[in-house]
């Protein structure tokens, strides 16, 4: 940022260590997901005329994975613009850096589950020449399925709990009811998946139980070592039940199913999710936004499961914002 | 509309005349398309609380058409939607009815373009007891080549020119421009298709040459027929391009080509479109507005067509907002 001096200390002098440790996560998640696959990255590192960076990562047409897409961006600019924070309004139109990961992880086969993470810090230059910069995190990650496996979501969910637990034991059902809000498809009265973590504007983190006050710099820390939890739980989130599914056997009809419910995951992308319309609106690449968007897609008009069929337990035993850790798991889908 | 007495002439009148037209049209362009297909539309007619009419029809997986979509609909409502009329926001917030017809086919064989067409009539409540509603038509139609022939585009064209002129000989070019400004997609920096008409607000046509003052009743007419002209002028347009095209061979890399391009017809509808954004947000039956998705469709990260491919030409010489009329047609493609 040219318009504040090199920064010695707290939130400012980590926005290095941010950019250090997304770039970091890149690697280990694309290291993993390239093994398991057998198929390697196509990686690009693309610098813009602002001095912003996007590496874009992306694995095609792999025999586990038909789509993924693991993608880092450093960005700069002299306005932020009004979307980077619902919470700080007054902070629109100043300097800022940004610094972003997401992940997404389409399978082939039905039986495993798409998967979405995304990590964000922001920087926002200081108002007066006294005053430090904002700075806050956001994030989350979240799992669509498209056949229910209890034992996923309670997995899945348990590692969410586990990022967060040690920050706060109101976090977890606080960013899952936040997760379960944003992946929801209103036109479709359904949610995109079955949730996880989803946060926004976080700079301030109580101490489990008091609302003490704690000097800024304890809470970027505190804050940062979350949102590193958070992206150090992905991967033990998710691949093991990549591994547990990706040999499944499947049918005409569940690949069918999975076209078909990846329907629902373009139309949240492209019509309500703020990342994808605030990179497409911003002038971002194209082609790295969108390699969010599955490769492979069906619409059928008036599509309705069969009763008591396993694609109609898709939506009224798994994506119904269930909590998974205090409920009994549902009968239906268990092995 | 209940506020208002029952119309005995004039623009008030015509609403029942509206909507008998776009009736028999749907008629007309269902029987078309399922004649050559074979295949029947699927029909329905969904009646809302509020006096609304949906009458989806939609013909599935034909060896012609893999989808095509005909819908009318009639609505009336007590607040006009502040999306219907960009001309005259005054308007919003009033008693309202409305009529619209939409036509969307995706034929199977990549060599035959989607064609959309829209028509669409307003009619808001006076403001005082004296004052005539205030009324205006909307519509137009567009094509959507994967593979591009010179052939088609004249008779496009020529078909949208032959649908206006008696109306204006300023009107082709004017409704043509629109159309190519509306049907584009920013963060492609791509047009949809290779356009045709687009107009909306109408509720004025000058006499050709002359801005005379001519009585409202006079201008209904002439604005009623020219949107009954652009309906009347849809199936010559269309149908003798998807009679030429239907059957030709195709490989492998045509179809795939076809499902990639049709991503782009998903995102400008789910990103820009704002009949479909308006449809969505206002609650219309979901499945009525999506029917104009593509069945199957694919994305894949940063393809590029092989330069002097046919698939290049698309872009370099029918995506190019072209004056089809005026030009020599392209060699390229021509038969």
């Amino acid at each position: 940022m040219s318009t504040t001096p090199e920064p010695t200390h707290g939130a400012a002098a980590s926005t290095k260590a941010v950019r250090a440790y997304f770039a970091e996560l890149q690697d280990r998640i694309c290291d993993a997901m390239a093994e398991i696959d057998g198929t390697p990255f196509d990686s690009r590192e693309i610098h813009n005329n602002r001095g912003g960076i996007g590496r874009p990562r992306v694995l095609k047409d792999g025999p586990v994975f038909e789509q993924a897409a693991v993608n880092v961006t450093f960005a700069r600019g002299d306005h932020l613009p009004p979307a980077a924070s619902k919470r700080k309004p007054e902070l629109a139109g100043r300097a800022f850096e940004a610094a972003s990961i997401s992940v997404i992880a389409h399978p082939r086969n039905p039986h495993a589950p798409t998967s979405h993470a995304n990590l964000r810090f922001f920087r926002a230059a200081p108002s007066g020449s006294s005053a430090e910069p904002a700075w806050w995190f956001g994030g989350g990650f979240d799992l669509t399925p498209y056949y229910g496996y209890a034992e996923d979501a309670y997995h899945w969910h348990s590692s969410a709990q586990d990022a967060v637990q040690a920050f706060g034991s109101d976090l977890y059902p606080r960013f899952k009811e936040q997760c379960d809000e944003y992946f929801y498809l209103p036109h479709r009265q359904e949610p995109r998946g079955i949730g996880g973590l989803f946060f926004d504007d976080l700079s301030e983190l109580a101490e489990d139980g008091a609302n003490s006050d704690v000097p800024e710099e304890t809470q970027f820390d505190r804050c940062w070592a979350l949102t590193r939890s958070v992206g150090d739980h992905l991967l033990p989130a998710y691949m093991p039940i990549v591994e547990r599914r990706h040999k499944t056997s499947y049918t005409e009809r569940e690949r069918r199913f999975q076209l078909l419910r990846r329907g629902r995951y373009v139309e949240f992308n492209l019509i309500h999710d703020r990342g994808t319309r605030y990179g497409l609106q911003a002038g971002a690449r194209t082609e790295s936004v969108l390699a969010s968007l599955p490769p492979n897609v069906s619409w059928e008009y008036d599509f309705t499961p069969e009763p008591g069929s396993a694609e109609a337990a898709l939506l009224s035993e798994f994506l119904t914002a269930r909590d998974w850790l205090a409920e009994p798991l549902p009968t239906a889908m268990t092995e």
